[in-house]
């Protein structure tokens, strides 16, 4: 197999960004993802963001390497389509309220019948079951309830939310790794059976990225409070005023502190009475990143960030998306690329976080328009010509 | 196999955060988790955060179900310990700055040769090859360049950084997705070869997650400015209060809208000549959010959580992670769980966040003491009681 997936047929019930992510992750890695969307609609990010020749950029960013089927899954007909499709794929993912696919008919029960070998995947929220599992979810609520929203911002601003829906990505991105897993058990468990149930929530996956914010919490009781892009316990540390704009620097330990320093000039702050232990640094924070900037100013961003990479000082620029998109190993690591779009022209879009040296992702094929794969995919699993015009007849598909 | 990596051995290279999080992934689906350190040092993280009864709870959370054995690889004998033990392993996983892993004497080229079925997984900031590939990373830098800085925050505050180490965690989550689907690979590839170098980076991986605002940029070269909690198009959407504290509210439809301001007994707004399309209530926002506040002031944040869920409008408290911690639903999720550490108590900290109904994660084993299982390990590959008190005298384990 050129690609870890090849042989994996996916089921595609998703929709907005959550599942979408989980599913265009299991296509990147080769697998045929088919996207159930209902006929004249589809999914809503068809028409978010900027539309150009008839495509939303941010739907083919998240849909790309799938093919479209519509099904109406709120008619019998559908369903029973939905139930021919499953009985040959290998994975379903859905992205519902909890609930909903049951009250569809489609219980594990009923979904370990059609296929013992189906790997039933949901992305939701909060989780399936528990006293939450009927509350509707949204990334701008998951970021509040995981304790992000708590830890992000500054002691001016409050809670703050990151703008990125972090919390669907997190939780498509475990649900994609979920199903991997569940997939090399089922390889080992020979033909027969070994489908399961994977599921990852917006919440749970947030709460997994707090990291020493969560130990701190679990261990003394206590988080810190939100400190803006002062490091709690390192100083100096933070964004500082090159002679023409802000550089991030991080000296995250006495070795990295002392070349910084010595790069500024100011190495013999270290053996200054107010500023010789960490304490001393962080009670004058104020006043050492004054001196800082005041030698910061002295050199352009550019030629700082040389400087102090070169000496082993984590540094960089604050990247507006214009300059992250234009910047050298962004290109070299191909996280920019641009997939045609037969009848809507070349999509830029971000590339694969994940590198293999000998089955690397790729776009086998582009974000599909509505319905463009229906006849073909259900004359494959044995519909008749006659019986697909019968189905789009009654607007089954 | 009652785990999906129950029967892979992972040489584990890592330390501080990213790399230690994807082996501890790893290790969660079943791996043993051999994780190398250097003697009488180890990984920094087990003298960070707080330390209970001679256990960092930190270290215990990212370091769950690995082995530690000691090993001074800056000495020959330590080296060719190390290749011992990766001739016998599945995959090796390494955080070290790009070129340190050669300098050590393990390219490629000698890694296939000692073990041609091995995936070799790095973690880094920017890539192994390109124009920063030298660059020392660090997450503050990371979230700086990859323009996740530039878009959190508001007007007031500028480029902020998140709290938590994001593009750490979700490298590492990147690279253990990797690992997985390279090992499928590998399993279809039969007996021999199908090993491949497997890397993910701190910068792509949040890239990957920008989302909708890298579609925006990408289609008009424009991305819109950090906005807080305000949603860019959507009004009213945000924190709003109650009598006793902030709700975030989040109707992101006009359907859910509707449903919102119902609640509120504001429905006629939508009638309202001054707000009764999404242009004139975004135009409007502080006008609108002040009649929203007013009614939800009458109540209290549970009781509008309530009513509002029920309506099936997202809503939720912004949560302290004190608060996280005792959330029912998270209780429910098992996203805190409490191992034991025999000599060093118990320890909390936070769950799996991929659940499998069949082969689910568990903690095989608590964080290791450094160099636990040092003499176990090397008798496993051979060493004799001999051999390895010389390695010991020598201080290379």
């Amino acid at each position: 197999m050129d690609q870890p997936l090849a042989d994996i047929r996916v089921i595609d019930l998703t929709r907005i960004l959550a599942g979408p992510f989980c599913s265009m992750l299991l296509g990147d890695l080769g697998a045929d993802v088919i996207k159930i969307e209902t006929p004249g609609e589809g999914d809503h990010i068809r028409r978010q963001g900027e539309v150009i020749d008839g495509m939303s950029w941010y739907f083919a960013a998240f849909n790309r390497n799938k093919r479209s089927v519509t099904l109406n899954l709120r008619s019998d007909a559908g369903r029973d389509v939905l139930a021919r499709l499953l009985a040959d794929a290998d994975v379903l993912v859905e992205n519902f309220r909890p609930g909903i696919l049951e009250k569809m008919g489609f219980d594990q029960a009923r979904l370990q019948a059609i296929n013992p070998r189906l790997i039933v995947t949901s992305v939701n929220g909060y989780g399936s079951t528990g006293p939450y599992a009927d509350r509707p979810a949204f990334d701008f609520i998951a970021q509040a309830m995981s304790g992000f929203m708590a830890s992000n911002g500054t002691a001016e601003t409050g809670p703050l939310r990151a703008a990125p829906p972090l919390t669907d990505l997190i939780a498509g991105l475990y649900a994609a790794f979920g199903v991997v897993a569940a997939l090399r058990t089922r390889d080992q468990a020979g033909a027969e059976g070994a489908g399961q149930h994977v599921e990852a929530t917006m919440m749970g996956g947030m709460i997994s990225m707090l990291a020493y914010l969560a130990a701190a919490q679990l261990s003394t009781g206590q988080t810190p409070p939100p400190t803006g892009n002062d490091h709690p316990v390192a100083s100096p540390y933070g964004l500082f005023t090159a002679s023409d704009g802000p550089v991030a620097v991080a000296p995250s330990t006495p070795k990295v502190l002392a070349r910084f320093l010595g790069e500024l000039g100011l190495v013999h702050l270290l053996d200054n009475p107010q500023f010789d232990t960490n304490a001393k640094r962080l009670a004058r924070r104020s006043e050492l990143n004054t001196l800082v900037n005041e030698r910061m100013r002295e050199d352009t961003q550019e030629n700082w960030i040389e400087r102090l990479n070169a000496a082993g000082v984590p540094c960089g620029r604050v990247q507006s998306m214009g300059d992250v998109f234009a910047d050298p190993q962004v290109l070299h690591e191909q996280m920019v690329i641009d997939v045609d779009h037969p009848g809507h022209g070349t999509v830029k879009m971000t590339g694969f976080p994940v590198k293999f040296s000998k089955t690397p992702c790729r776009i086998n094929r582009p974000a599909p328009d509505l319905g463009a794969d229906t006849r073909t995919i259900l004359a494959d699993a044995g519909y008749s010509p006659k019986e697909i015009n019968a189905l789009a007849d009654e607007g089954v598909i």
